[in-house]
C-alpha cells in the first residue's frame, strides 16, 4: 500500500441537524490536523441534501460518482427530509427518494461491510438494568451490499383486489465469503488488541475470540443454507476463533438479555441493519453510535462514514443536536485512514479519549452543538 | 356464532422440556374445568415430534391436517430435536426438518394473525433499567401467513463461486389489509378494557389507542409502499384510534429505549418474528412468553397456542423446565374460547390470576416443573 501523503475527505453535511454536527466534526479535526503530522484536506460539498433537490429536482448531481471517487473518505452527516416547517414552499420529500443517497453510494463504492462497535461509554445513557452491561465488547459486522437491499420486486395488479408485490432477495456466495473472512479478520485483530492491553477473553476451548453468524434459515432456508455453509467453509481457515450461530430472532433477545457474550457478530443486510441499530442502543443510543461504510478489498475506493442517527428534523437549526456520535465518526474515520498513517491512528486516540472524557464529565447534560464540540476541543488541549 | 359445549383440544407435547410443560397445562387446565362449567376435552397426540420422526421418517403423519382440523384449538409445548444425548441412536434432525411442522400448522389452517402481549409481570425478569418499564403495555400482532415465509426462491450454481441464493417475499393486499383490520380492532378491543378498568391513555388528538405500523419502506419498497398504502385506507375505517410509522430498525431501538410508548404494533412476518421476541423479553422474557396463531375471519379453523421458548434440549427431561409460559399459553386459549363462551373467559382470568399470584411470590426461584404446577394448583384453590 502506497501511503497518502494528504487525505482528501468529501464531508457531504446533509439534511436537518447534519450541517450543525458536521460542522463541530470539521473544528475538531481541522484542530487535531494543526497540531499533529496529519495532513487533512476537507471539502464540504452541497449535496445530498434535500434542499439540493429543492433546487435541482434531484438529491445528487449525475456526475456524483465520478466526484466523490476522486476523494479518500466519505463523511455524512445525516439525510432525510427536514420537513415543511422549516422551508416555506413547504417542500417535502418521501423517506425513499431522501435517502437514496446512501444506498447509491454504498453500491456505488461497492461498500460491502457496515460495522458498527459496541462498547458501553461512561457518561452515555444505560439502558440495560444488568451491571454486566458495562462488559459490552462487540462489533456487528453487516454485509452492505446484496441480500434484502438489492431492491428487485414490484407490485402487480396494483390498487386491486388482486394485488401482490415481491421483493426479492439476492444472495451470493462471493459476497456471503467476503465479508464472513472479514469479520473472522476482525475477530483475530480484535483479540489481538486484547491481548496487548492484558484484557483476555475465553472462548470455546482455548479460543480468544468468536464469530456469532446470523441467520433466519429455519424460515428463509436458501439463503440460510448458503450462509450456513460458506460460514463453516471460511470457520475452517480460522481454528483460532470460536463460532456460534444464532437465529436473528434469538440473537435480538439475547442482545438484550445477555450481550456481554458476544464478540463479533456478522449478519446479512436488512438483519445487520436491525442489529446494528441495538447494538447502538447497548453502547448508550443514537447521540454516540458511529457507523462505517467500507471496501475492505479495494482501499482505493473511497468509504463513507456516518453517524447512525438519523437528521433529526424536530431539532435541527437550533443548536441542540448532540454532535458527539458525529465526533466518534469522524474518529472512526481517522481509525479506517489509521491502517496507513500513524498520524491518523494517534489523532484517532486523542479523539475519542476527548469524546469519552467530555462524556464521563457531562454526559447527560444538556448541551448546545457548539458547547459540547468546545468541551472537546477543551479537551484535545 | 353458535356456542360451542365443549372445547375439544389437540395437545401436543412435541420435543424436549415440550412434554414437561404440558403435563402441568393439563393439569391445571383440568383442574379449571372440573371446578367450573367450562367443558374441555383434552387430546395428547404423539406428533409432531422429534421422536415420532424418529420412528416413522417424518414429523406428522400424511393427514395431519385432517385429524387436527377435528378440534377446536391447538396447544403446542415446544418443537426441537432434543439432541443425541437423550437417544441411544444419536438421531438428530435439522431444526429445518423439526420445525416444520409448525409452519405447515400455521398454513394449513391459515392462522393468518399471531398476537405477543406485553405487559411486565411482577416477579419476572426486568432486563430494562427506566422504571417506566413497568407501565408497558403493547400488543405485538404479526402476519403469520405470507411475506417473507413463504419459502419461495432457490440456489442456483450450488457449490461454485458463481452461487446465487434468491428468497422471494411475497405480499398480497388481501394478506395486508385483513392483517392491518384485526389490528385496529384489537386497538379498540384493549381500549374498551383499558375503560372499563379505569385506565386510560392518551394518543395524538384525543384518541385512546394507536396502531404503529412496521415496515423497512425505505429500503424493501415494494411491500413497504403497499403495506403503506393499505394501512391508511383500514385507518381510515378508525378514526378513533391514532396511526404511527416506525421503520423496523427504529422500532426495535424504540423496544428498548421508551416501550412505553407503543400500543398496538403490526408488523410483517419476518420483522413482527423479531418485535415479537424483543416484546417477550420486556415482558420479563421466554419463561413467561405466551403466543398465539388465530385465524380471526373463521373460528372454526382451530388456532395453534404455544409458549415462545423452544424445546430447551439441554435442560430436557430433568423436571427443570418453568412451566409458566406455558400455563400463560394455556390463559391465551382460554381467553380465545371465552370470546364465545363465559365459562372459558373465567377460567382464563382465574388462571392467570394464579400465575401471577404465584410469580409475584416466588418469581426468581429455583423451582422443579413440578413445584411451579403444585404452587399455581394451590393458588387456584
Ligand atoms: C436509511 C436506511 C436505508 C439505512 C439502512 O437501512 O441501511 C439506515 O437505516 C442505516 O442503517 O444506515
Ligand atoms: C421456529 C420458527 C420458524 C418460528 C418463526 O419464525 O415463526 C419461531 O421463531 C416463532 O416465532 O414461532
Amino acid at each position: 500500500m502506497h501511503p497518502r501523503t494528504q487525505w482528501k475527505v468529501a464531508v457531504l453535511p446533509g439534511d436537518g441537524i447534519g450541517p450543525e454536527v458536521v460542522a463541530e466534526a470539521v473544528r475538531v479535526l481541522e484542530t487535531l490536523a494543526a497540531n499533529s503530522r496529519l495532513a487533512l484536506e476537507l471539502t464540504a460539498l452541497p449535496w445530498p441534501a434535500t434542499a439540493y433537490h429543492a433546487r435541482h429536482g434531484v438529491m445528487m448531481p449525475t456526475d456524483w460518482q465520478q466526484q466523490l471517487a476522486g476523494f479518500d473518505a466519505i463523511l455524512l452527516g445525516a439525510l432525510g427530509d427536514p420537513g415543511p416547517s422549516s422551508d416555506s414552499e413547504r417542500y417535502r420529500l418521501s423517506d425513499g427518494v431522501s435517502l437514496e443517497p446512501l444506498l447509491a453510494i454504498r453500491k456505488g463504492f461497492d461498500q460491502w461491510a457496515c460495522e458498527r462497535p459496541a462498547a458501553p461509554l461512561k457518561g452515555a445513557p444505560q439502558y440495560l438494568a444488568d451491571p454486566r452491561a458495562r462488559d459490552i465488547d462487540m462489533l456487528v459486522v453487516r454485509e452492505n451490499s446484496e441480500g434484502e437491499y438489492v431492491g428487485q420486486g414490484g407490485r402487480l395488479q396494483r390498487g386491486t383486489p388482486h394485488e401482490v408485490a415481491t421483493q426479492i432477495e439476492v444472495f451470493t456466495r462471493f459476497g456471503a465469503e467476503r465479508i464472513f473472512r472479514h469479520a473472522f479478520e476482525r475477530a483475530r485483530q480484535r483479540a489481538d488488541c486484547r491481548a496487548k492491553q492484558g484484557r483476555r477473553r475465553q472462548f470455546a476451548a482455548g479460543t480468544e475470540s468468536q464469530v456469532c453468524l446470523i441467520t433466519k434459515r429455519n424460515a428463509l432456508q436458501h439463503w440460510g443454507e448458503l450462509y450456513t455453509e460458506v460460514f463453516a467453509c471460511v470457520a475452517a481457515d480460522y481454528p483460532d476463533v470460536a463460532t456460534h450461530h444464532e437465529l436473528v430472532d434469538a440473537a435480538c433477545m439475547k442482545f438484550v438479555t445477555a450481550p456481554w457474550q458476544f464478540d463479533v457478530v456478522v449478519a446479512s443486510n436488512l438483519q445487520g441493519d436491525i442489529l446494528t441499530d441495538l447494538a447502538a442502543v447497548l453502547c448508550g443510543g443514537m447521540g454516540v453510535a458511529p457507523s462505517c461504510n467500507i471496501n475492505p478489498s479495494d482501499r482505493r475506493r473511497p468509504p463513507m462514514f456516518e453517524p447512525t442517527h438519523g437528521s433529526a428534523p424536530d431539532i435541527a437549526g437550533r443548536g441542540l443536536a448532540d454532535p458527539t456520535a458525529m465526533l466518534l465518526t469522524a474518529a472512526m474515520m481517522l481509525d479506517w485512514m489509521g491502517e496507513e498513517d500513524p498520524a491518523a491512528a494517534a489523532a484517532a486516540r486523542r479523539l475519542r479519549q476527548a469524546v469519552e472524557a467530555d462524556l464521563a464529565v457531562h454526559g447527560g447534560e444538556r448541551r448546545s452543538t457548539a458547547e459540547v464540540g468546545d468541551a472537546v476541543l477543551a479537551q484535545l488541549g
